[in-house]
């Protein structure tokens, strides 16, 4: 049984985790830190959690969250995890980290020139894994193989992905790694709930301003941009032109992304016409998905949105040909708190230490 | 390991139960039925429960589900449990209906003046126990202790209460027991979410007739009044007036019901001023439903709402005191379609099978 | 044709002011304050109102507006409107005053109680009057004739109604001014749009704080409580009990008041019967209010709501009988920020002035 | 002043119309039909519209209602307004359709393979205009001057644009007649709020099925396609690629469209970088439209969104580079049912008529 540690447990994607965490069945304790907060039981903060899993729990400060925890998540601004990945490593202990700071690897320029910051650590950067068990299924699984105390093995970094990096990601795998879309020009519509601003109160935020409306917002400079680019250059080996464009859309929890690509000539086994094409689609990425307990491919006539994956930790892909019968439309939606955030990080953390992938996670949405 | 079966498996409350006894440590497995969509594999009908535990389960015929199940669920319009209840009883099974039908007990008189209705089978509403488990615990523990067969056993029915009674009277039972409310005059205004009205899409649920605006219905003629006013009378030993005013508001689940009373001269153990009433209306309260495992009564400072229990069997209760000094106000919440529907009728299946009462809906709730 | 000036014209009362005032066909142009913006051009904050009739309007600050305007508005936090009330007095402007400074009359002492601020000119409030037209149209009307410049003429002050009060009072007015209404406790449960809480964000008001739930506040403790119960008094020409209850809603405007009160022994024209008597009470408010300009009496069989008066200066009401038949259910409904705020502000302005009360607030509300 | 008869005044179209209209300046009387309310009260059907200026105005049938109007408008479904028209011709008056049946001119072929039906009266397609009147304001300007009687004046119809066109072909006329934008590929990502659906209530509109959820549909098949492919064709004067792909959104009125494009080598005065093509970009946009009074060019750090358009007859626009720099991301705004329907007809019918443009609907968009 695990003792969980997470640094700073007051935002929503910290409270996220401890939900999710207070009914995991190998985790027996938490501890939960907070930096605004400390002192203050959990259950004053986040009243709907009170109950006997939660108890009387107090929000404590990072340091002693980190000694008492087995497992270290951290969920804090970024810039900041840094210090708390190079104590972990020392310890020998497995840390997930939630922010954007271990999501570039070795490529300390891109992370620079999007998040002002240089790398401290860089030897730990480069031994950190991006924890999209999708892609990186195998990588996670050696970090907890990786021996306790030993050079290599103290840095059990995972970089856990971006909410909407992750639905765009999971959307396009196959397509890029088959070769079936046409890299150079990929454009990703992304709409997200409101609690993928976090849990600050803000203009943009405030009930009234965003009820009843859609709004595009850091069009052409949002930072997930080069996440995405990133790692869909992996899953093409090969570079990737793509257009991301954030929406904030009147809803709670959820992103849906409407993906458009050119298919390649002769892809899809040379299916010809629009209905043809959209069969065929699908089927490569049934096939590709076949063994991915979290992703579930859509049968003809059902559309992915996030009502249908909402408190779960599934990605819904649906696989749709526009009217011209050249351009494929992929729609992805998860929930941003769940498989772009607390959830995911809990699937990293099962597949790390060798424990089944689903526990903890396998809650089926409610559609309603 | 049971089999449980969902009459009306494909309505809102059906298709909850259905996913929380997806979820039953104890339920090895479902036979679900649908008069309109049999034949039919639920994860078309509902693709948010599309996943290994629910493979491809096929909607069937109610007879089908009725003869496969040790446990039988009716979810249906008003009218059409009796039948149901009768063949469980001849078979011995245990049988839970949320419609309104065995809601009245004995008291054939109310159910037909609402309901217009007689009953074909009083004797079956005689055996029955209302399902409210902070009020009925024995009688439901003893439905399962009735031996198979026998002619008493025979017949193990559960009226599932309705969602704004369970609401409303979970907000009153310490004060009418108590004798802290005067009973003359009790004054009840609920708030639902638009899951309440069911699955059937009507003009007052169509998107854009109730987002943004918030309805009151039915007012003076709902018909949860009888069921309040008499499980209320139940409760003060001696005849309630109920005054029941049912809104819509622009939700998904959750009912707030806002209760006024006056409180009786000398009760709270003479308290006097408004802040020492309200403290002492809650300690009352705590110490009341100290060993329920799904109330909550909410310290100072806060105060109940549907966010902070939805998607859980939690009802929450908050007190206060009007400025007056002599009016006392409950809040009192739960989720709709969980403790108003299908997860109080799972916890009364574990009460009446002998089961920890809180297995398969210890969720926590999601705040946001 | 006059020049309107507005304190705090960025505020949501002051933006709704705005737009109202800007098609006005009596006001040729507008002086806009802001303290935290002046300098700024009004379409940058309100890009919604951009257009030929704000042009480049640029926001003053306080000085400025009130003495380039004819009439003065002030739309500020509680306890800066005396300063100005003074200003306008001296210089024979009329006031408006949408703040609660000026509610309270020669009251003193209920002000001083629930705004903890003492008045700095008394005159100035006992010369002031409460500007629900409904109930002092004359007395507004008055103001308009007192001569400028006049010793009396000089404090032409309005003090427009609080969004609770103005939504309760109305329901109230025929019921108690005829004595249909018992008023020893009358339970007023009101619910409003997010609006009601200002621009300022706040964690209460932050989007997936409030979506999707519904959360009473300041239970017992509404500072609105006095201003309701002054009213009501002065309406009944005697003392009223009140129980305000206020929830906020997840929608953006709008205020619906669900009121409940006993009919008194022989009211209604000796109706016995539910029906009977909800039909009376409906014929009594039609004839009480059967020359109103923005009072609708929905007829039987419709329910008021914040849907069919969203944007527009009218407060509907409907009239029903609970099922005991002796108490009498009220549903009173306005836009928050037009009759309950900037729309009555405009009325009062209209009257005061001699104009025709409708001209710009004859506005059809869109029922979607 | 005019009688103006709307066929089909029951639908949310056909209700907006009635709204509008009761307030314009130049019209004395409404002739309101309903195929399926024709005797009843229009104010029974909308009791928003309750007041002096619809009276007791009764719904009457469509021959009724065509004989005594000046100015027909018809909202009814799709194949039904060829016979309206055919009789509007004869008599002269002038009709305005918000259907689709007259948006595709003399292009039977395109009109029968998406619509199913062939033109009976291809005479009247012939000469009708497609009411966009950014585009088209002098052929609709020239309906006007045409004599009554005559043979060629007889037909005096207009094509009134479908919502997601009007917003898709505004954001992308400049591009495309300045040969900015590169016309191979346009992707248009359009979000609609839920009115856009219609009156009549169905599970994809059902309240608990998209409250908090966006939902993609008819991906690659939405009769909007070929109406945008054909406009945006004759404003490039060229073939256009387009995909379009339309999402239903949790919100009441508005379209937002985020249009994607490539930029043509050269372009915008051969600019280069980001900001500077974005600049320029925007430049060319604001000389472009400088005289239309309903389209709003965002100036730089504003995004359009349907929040500063709403229950406006405005269309904002703000232009944007993607981090690429080479592709444009254009964001077009209106309500789906003012500029998008309503609004928009009664602009034509005042350009029509030699009007001034604006009567009737220079609301001032609430932002809140």
């Amino acid at each position: 049984m695990l003792t969980c540690g997470i640094i700073g447990a007051t935002g929503y994607a910290g409270a996220e985790l401890t939900r999710i965490l207070l009914s995991h069945p190998e985790v027996s304790s938490l501890a939960l830190s907070s930096s605004s907060q400390a002192g203050e039981e959990m259950r004053r903060v986040y009243p709907n959690l009170d109950g006997p899993a939660l108890g009387r729990t107090v929000l404590v400060n990072q340091e002693r969250a980190l000694e008492s925890s087995d497992v270290v998540f951290a969920s804090l601004p970024h810039g900041l995890a840094e210090e708390i990945a190079a104590a972990c490593s020392k310890a020998g202990k497995l840390f997930i980290d939630i922010s954007a700071d271990f999501r570039f690897g070795a490529d300390e320029a891109t992370y620079s020139a999007w998040y002002g910051k240089k790398y401290a650590y860089p030897e730990l950067h480069a031994a950190s894994v991006y924890g999209l068990p999708e892609l990186n299924r195998d990588k996670i699984r050696a970090l907890g193989a990786a021996k306790r105390g030993s050079a290599k093995g103290g840095a059990r970094i995972i970089g856990n992905p971006g909410c909407y990096p992750t639905c765009a990601e999971l959307g396009l795998f196959p397509a890029l790694r088959l070769g079936i879309a046409r890299p150079e020009w990929i454009v990703i519509d992304a709409k997200s709930g409101v609690t993928g601003a976090g849990r600050e109160p803000t203009k943009a935020t405030h009930y009234p301003e965003i009820a009843d409306s859609i709004v595009p917002y850091k069009i052409g400079e949002h930072r997930h941009t080069p996440e995405i680019a990133s790692v869909l250059s992996t899953m093409a080996d090969g570079p990737v032109g793509v257009v991301f464009t954030p929406h904030l859309a009147p809803m709670g929890r959820g992103i849906v992304s409407t993906i458009y690509f050119r298919i390649t000539e002769g892809a899809l086994g040379g299916a010809e016409g629009r209905a043809p094409r959209a069969a065929a689609l699908r089927e490569a990425y049934v096939a590709f998905y076949k063994d991915e307990p979290f992703v579930r491919i859509r049968p003809e006539g059902l559309v992915a949105t996030n009502k249908d994956v909402r408190l779960s930790n599934y990605c819904d892909i649906s696989l749709h040909m526009a009217h011209d019968g050249r351009t494929a439309i992929v729609v992805s939606a998860i929930d941003n708190m769940v498989k772009g955030a607390a959830g995911q990080a809990v699937q990293n953390m099962n597949i790390a230490l060798g424990l089944d992938e689903r526990l903890g996670i396998a809650m089926l949405p409610p559609a309603f």
